[in-house]
């Protein structure tokens, strides 16, 4: 048995109906106790509608949300009470061991930054994520929390990315590439050439140098660091190129009966390779460097979205990462705001 | 009839004999002349094994080669003969109306400034290519030439873009969208946030705002700008998962004898899907900006993609783009080196 993870019932593109049978499906497929964030009744009406006996759910009000085209900042400040605020707060206090959204990523970041605050020594949380390759699975971090970090900024990324790595995909001794426009060390804008020496510099850290775009689905690398903006750019690229392909692989397959009838039997593979593709099955983002733990569902989640992010809250908070990250960060020496000083960090 | 083309024969990773392959199939199918520029016993060898009878193909000697990981300034300085070098003197020269190379970009690049030099107005050219859509293809650039453009490279390459879809992609008044990490007006890192508003204000240039990465394969606009690290990567990204997504489909479907039998039914499906989406039939990228038509393809090009690139070359050279980029530069004010002194371009 897991600890409770508390879930924005009302984020999402798709509803609180979606959000509520995912929180249904974690805590059945998963064994976890889940607190639905939300309009009590609304919640509550919609819980009914599911089988749930035997199930613990609990359900704690919010009055208000946060839309999804709301600012930021502004609606983090003004809505004290939307059920963003409240979930994260249920983290705080320690009635749950970490929440997840589905709503305004940036408002998620805004409130968490608020009311749980950084870890020890971390400059700037980042959004970190997993995405598919050939091989299993490669971390991708900054995907939009930061635009345009300093040089130190993505060294912290990438201790963060090594601790998670680490103790939550369960990788001994983890790769780093930095992500660039090509392989060589000379190569990248002027942000990567600052901060490839100093991630080749950093004891403890296995940096494996440049990676190109491509190299992330290859999976050549365990962890790949990028300022916010690229990362972000990437991840959409990522997304809308695999549903190109399945898009265009549907319409070829049913231009004639023929095609229709052998498609059929291989149904299943498509569906398998879908689900290898398909972010909900890898269960959200997580916000890296925050002082709990707190995942970003994908807006358009599913269920089984939901239900995986859950799962993943669930993992992430068993591990400590706030303690780990802040320890690593104080022995590697990368806790200091050395680029603005021009001092590299101890190694 | 169209000019001839010259093509660099010793550039690419399969070697001469794909190259000189793709130089017969052009001249065959597209009834396009082409200069071959190599070592002219090897090339006339492999031309040997081809069959060219009633073909336009001339060879043209080329002592020197730069390879694929030399450093492009430097091997541009070095080596005045090379094949890229001489190839690019065809087209200088008047003797080829373009050319094309698989080889060393940054070479080609390097080595195209220095012989052409770039179109009247232009700070900085960039590599444009089109990428497969929904749709049917959208132009992005730059694709990697310029790592850390100041804003006013971008505005540059949104009005080189605009020319170039609408006199070879034939798109009339093509809409143009800023890569960014979010479609509202404020999003973007802080380059795309100062170039927002020099694009909203060029008159004559319809901006359509913000783009997201997802909105490249949507084909939602006819030009996406980015500056070259960005564009270098979201490319790389896209080659990677839409060749992840057909590897995982074809270990699906091997993996019984049933789906076997039924993917054979479907191998003309696939063909198409795998048409659609590779980078070769697109043929290759152009250099925009320097003053003649050079297209950079794909290092991995396969005879099919050399073949595309030249008749992209042929079309390019047709359209008269170097006045018609700096007329209108000239005409939309941009080519003041503006966002230095804080002036923005008149419009």
């Amino acid at each position: 048995m897991t600890g409770r993870v508390a879930v924005d019932a009302v984020g999402g593109d798709h509803g609180l109906s979606v959000v509520v049978a995912g929180a249904v499906q974690a805590a059945r497929r998963f064994g976890i106790p889940v607190t639905l964030v939300g309009p009590e009744t609304d919640v509550r009406a919609e819980l009914r509608r599911n089988e749930t006996s035997g199930l613990d759910i609990a359900v704690v009000h919010a009055a208000d949300a946060i839309g999804m085209d709301e600012h930021p900042a502004q609606a983090a400040r003004r809505k004290p009470n939307s059920s963003i605020a409240i979930a994260i707060q249920e983290a705080k206090a320690g009635r749950a061991i970490g929440m997840v959204s589905a709503g305004n990523s940036g408002a998620v970041m805004a409130v968490a930054l608020m009311h749980l605050g950084r870890i020890t020594g971390v400059e700037r949380p980042a959004i970190a994520s997993t995405l598919p390759t050939l091989k299993s699975a490669t971390l991708v971090l900054d995907l939009g929390a930061v635009t345009d970090p300093r040089p130190q900024h993505l060294v912290q990324f990438a201790w963060m990315g090594h601790v998670y790595a680490e103790r939550v995909l369960k990788r001994p001794s983890p790769s780093i590439g930095l992500l660039s426009n090509g392989e060589e060390a000379g190569k990248g804008n002027q942000l990567v050439q600052e901060v490839f020496p100093l991630l080749a510099a950093a004891t403890g850290l296995r940096f494996h140098g440049n990676v190109e775009g491509k190299d992330v689905p290859l999976g050549t690398v365990d962890v790949v660091v990028t300022d916010g903006f690229t990362g972000n750019v990437a991840l959409k690229v990522a997304e809308g190129i695999a549903s190109l392909t399945t898009q265009l692989i549907r319409d070829e397959l049913t231009k004639t009966w023929p095609r229709k009838l052998a498609a059929l039997t291989l149904r299943p593979a498509f569906r398998a390779v879908r689900n290898r593709l398909d972010s909900g099955e890898y269960g959200g983002a997580q916000l890296l460097g925050v002082d709990g733990t707190v995942i970003i569902a994908h807006g358009g989640s599913n269920e089984t979205a939901i239900a995986n992010a859950i799962r993943v809250a669930a993992a992430a908070a068993s591990q400590d990462l706030s303690a780990a990250i802040a320890d690593t960060l104080h022995r590697a020496g990368a806790t200091t705001r050395a680029d603005r000083t021009g001092v590299t960090p101890a190694s």
